[in-house]
């Protein structure tokens, strides 16, 4: 790759002033008030496609944030890879826990500190810079196309249509994302599974008002120790979930899938030390990576009733709420567990509340064989600028959309993440060190030349 | 009572006026948002008390909010009656769901609608009118003190202190209080039993920061689950509370003075539909009225954690917290139950979180004999009006500084309450009727009347 490090070291402070333009528009797509900074967003990264080099890039409505569409079609004939990325974000609650402000991106210790530094902003901008470097000086080997969409982090709920709609406009070889991590900074790896998602919001409501907890405490159920009971039965002294029906689609791994599963570094030391706890919890049985790779969990992700401000109020709470969320894995059918999670929550209540469960919204597991093109070509990639080759990865995250390309467009994605585990993604100080932003930029050309020459 | 009936019919709009003026001072004693208000609150009614007839009143610092003191002695060789009150009032949250604004009374249906309407401003704001009808008519029987806290709302933390430090100033023969409620507006009773209380906060922190719950679910345990599950322990599926020690020191009911409670009124139907609940719960082998009257109970008041806003965001909390109180029965030492439940409280903590618990407030229970001279005057005045003897009662509520004023002033209470279990206190939309307001008015120069006979 003729002066590709040359590129990259001498446009270095240039990237890092075009992605804080767009790390600064918040566009947190859960919030309605949010609405316009979606639409700047998408026609900022438009625009910037344009003079990267896309032949014709465009906003394009949808039922909910808008996809952004662009592409540079050299040669019918070559093999077209289809850049994938989203342009929206995570909420940036709790406020006071960060550090610097969420939306002005700021450099510390070789890290760039942000909301979206690397979920997907910063993962999704490497693209752009591998994309330009490749068109001007001349040695993009194949057909690119760009969809960048805006509702990534809730749960894509307009792709689906917006696949379907634009079939032809999406026709392509292979799916390229960067939006999962890496091991370890010196650790290259591929995701080839994924968890899919089951997410849903349940409310509980006892008296038809807030009581006093003397005069009606002992004698009128209170909805927020309801609410306890019913989540702590959710889950057994095994760790396993009691829903009803919840294991019975769940993918078997075979053992030497595990054995080999279990050759990919892991300190869990070093682990529990990363987030300072003493010890790991989880379903009995599986390692830690066990358990985020190949087995379902669930989680409270919030929880609210009563009154939670500074001080003393003795209330019997009305109402208590929770959002509760299912990470699934591979055969599990997002529907069916939403289904079944409602059902079974309702089963459980007892005569003296009303319960209602809502979804918040779903999608599939994946998982990838490592034995494809692009496996291949995006392992060459990594080796050429790691010197090791990557090892593939069952990540617990959740891309809902991975499986639905499959479905929906019949292509393959390939995941090639540059984020770390430390990046806290989706929490407050979210960070992406500077040193995976110009790897990234650095390896993603290579998967181009290869992935182009292996096809032909 | 010469005159009684035309004083309070003459003056009908204008207590109103003068009470919506104490009413419009927000002083909530939890917030130190607050703290002018809470001076202005105390200072306003030091003024109203000399307006009324007070020989003096003043306005004594305490290491909270301030005290107002007032006094009228006609004769120190009378009996002396002192009157508590307290001028603070509940936090108002959620505000979305009062009617009207908690801090502008409004008329609807007979009931002033405020926060603070009955408790306890305008129950305490009836004695004011009591005592300047007998010492505008010439007819005051007896000495009379005026004792007005601003800290009963937050379990009073200054006044044992400060009775400790006013020893002689705060001499008296008996303490009239209106802070409870009676049984229906046709059945006045006389509160003989209050629940102590151990008010706890207790926060459960996983790992040392929000993840990303698809990253480190079922993999890392999360505080929000973990502390469902913990509150779910606490209590069993026969509605008893598990921390160790719990029941030790529970006063045992005689069956004779359960049968004599059960001869109250109750409609349980009534009482269910009341708060819109199609099955009551509580501790087996108790009515709904022995549960609140003579058992313990123990309530989540507050509780969050994650994320609560609208929307989705998948996140495994770093930390989850709950406030939680305990309403204790005679026999049981508040402070001895607060130090059973946190150290309960951390012995239950699973080894892969931490866990803090620290005290909010508490107060110990109280109970009093029927066959005390203040027990049969207030009797005789209820009677007077109402034209039936009232009920002994055993409220489920706690006003701690009863217990407080016997064993530091060596002084009884007698709790003459006019409020209902309508009027909503502590919770939006907190109202007072206008009947049970000028029936105070009315009742209360009788007590004076016969407590002072029945003392010569």
């Amino acid at each position: 790759m003729k002066d590709l490090k040359n590129f990259i070291e001498t446009n270095k402070e240039k990237f890092l002033e075009d992605l804080f333009e767009l790390i600064r528009i918040p566009s947190i797509s859960s919030k309605e008030s949010h609405k316009d900074d979606m639409y700047k967003a998408a026609n900022w990264i438009k625009d910037y496609l344009i003079k990267d080099g896309a032949d014709m890039a465009e906003v394009l409505d949808t039922e909910g944030h808008p996809v952004v569409f662009g592409e540079k079609i050299i040669d019918p004939s070559l093999p077209t890879i289809m850049v994938y990325g989203h342009y929206d974000v995570q909420p940036v609650e709790p406020l006071d826990l960060w550090e610097s402000e969420p939306f002005e991106p700021e450099i510390r210790d070789g890290k760039i500190y942000a909301r979206g530094a690397d979920d997907d902003k910063g993962q999704m901008f490497m693209h752009f810079k591998a994309f330009e470097y490749l068109v001007k000086t001349d040695q993009l080997p194949c057909n690119v196309k760009f969809m960048i969409e805006g509702e990534e982090e809730i749960g894509s709920p307009s792709l689906e249509k917006f696949c379907n709609d634009n079939k032809k406009k999406l026709e392509a070889d292979v799916i390229l994302v960067s939006d999962t991590t890496m091991l370890a900074p010196d650790i290259p790896s591929i995701t080839t599974g994924l968890r899919g998602l089951s997410f849903c919001e349940v409310e509980v409501t006892g008296p038809n008002r807030d009581l006093h907890s003397g005069l009606f405490g002992g004698a009128i159920a209170n909805p927020a120790n309801v609410l306890c009971k019913m989540i702590a039965s959710l889950t057994d002294e095994k760790g396993r979930i009691t829903v009803k029906g919840f294991y019975d689609d769940v993918e078997v791994v075979s053992k030497e899938e595990r054995e080999d599963m279990a050759r990919a570094p892991f300190d869990l030391a070093a682990y529990k030390k990363a987030v300072d706890v003493d010890e790991v919890d989880g379903e009995d049985g599986y390692s830690s990576m066990e358990r985020v790779g190949i087995r379902p969990s669930l989680d409270v992700n919030g929880i609210w009733g009563g009154y939670t401000e500074e001080g003393a109020k003795t209330v019997l709470p009305s109402k208590a709420h929770a959002k509760i969320s299912m990470r699934l894995v591979p055969h599990q059918d997002s529907k069916k567990i939403t289904e079944l999670f409602i059902k079974h929550f309702e089963s459980i209540a007892p005569p003296y509340v009303k319960v209602k469960a809502k979804v918040l919204h779903g999608g599939e597991g994946y998982v990838s064989p490592t034995d494809t093109i692009e496996y291949q070509a995006a392992s060459k990639a990594f080796e050429e600028i790691y010197g090791v080759k990557p090892i593939p990865y069952r990540s617990g995250g959740s891309i809902p959309i991975i499986s639905l390309f499959e479905k929906v467009l019949g292509i393959k994605s390939i995941l090639m993440g540059f984020g770390l585990e430390s990046d806290a993604i989706h929490s407050p100080n979210e960070n992406y060190p500077l040193e995976q932003f110009y790897n990234g930029i650095e390896t993603i050309p290579y998967f181009y030349k290869y992935y182009t020459e292996m096809k032909k």
